[in-house]
């Protein structure tokens, strides 16, 4: 079992924003290896391209549009709204409008550390 | 094991508001057994009262600012900051500018539903 743990509290100002690449910044807030909450800063027209993992998502979106696809499902949601991701299923975002998404896994991605 | 699970999206103007009483409103979003996003909304004023739970929590804040207990811990933090709290340790919040609070859980909190 991981040991990893991040501090109690996460400053949005003294935290680093990591750049991804393709217009996608994140910020790794709390986590252990239980559950992890990560922000993901989106451009407009930046493509969270699809994928899987073993760890189920849930996320929140903190302004923007997106359009989200699940398995088969399709949906464009916006600021406020949220999905769920089970484990192993093909998901993925296109930013409509620039946003954030604030995503929490559990158990915590290593990968993002 | 809980077979409980969300639905794949939530949208927040058709998901209701539970009124909790003194201030604070809930939205539940994604869930299944092993992890629940839900949305705290509370008034300026209102008072998350010092608990503890056997879930670990990760949190983001989403507007307005809290003052935050977290065991020996207490901190000012405001619109996209967040926290983390261990298992059983005892948490609560004063809000004192109106915000929501983007919790997620592990496990999921049955007692939510």
């Amino acid at each position: 079992m991981s040991l990893a743990k991040s501090s109690t509290f996460q400053l949005e100002e003294e935290t680093q924003w990591e750049d991804q690449g393709a217009g996608i910044q994140r910020q790794v807030f709390g986590y252990d290896d239980k559950i992890m909450l990560a922000k993901a800063r989106f451009e407009k027209g930046a493509v969270g391209t699809l994928h899987s993992h073993p760890h189920v998502q849930v996320c929140y979106v903190r302004g923007g549009v997106f359009e989200v696809t699940i398995g088969s499902e399709k949906q464009v949601i916006k600021d406020g709204d949220g999905f769920y991701v089970p484990p192993n299923i093909m998901h993925g975002v296109v930013c409509l409008e620039a946003g954030t998404l604030i995503d929490a896994f559990s158990p915590m991605r290593e990968d993002f550390l």
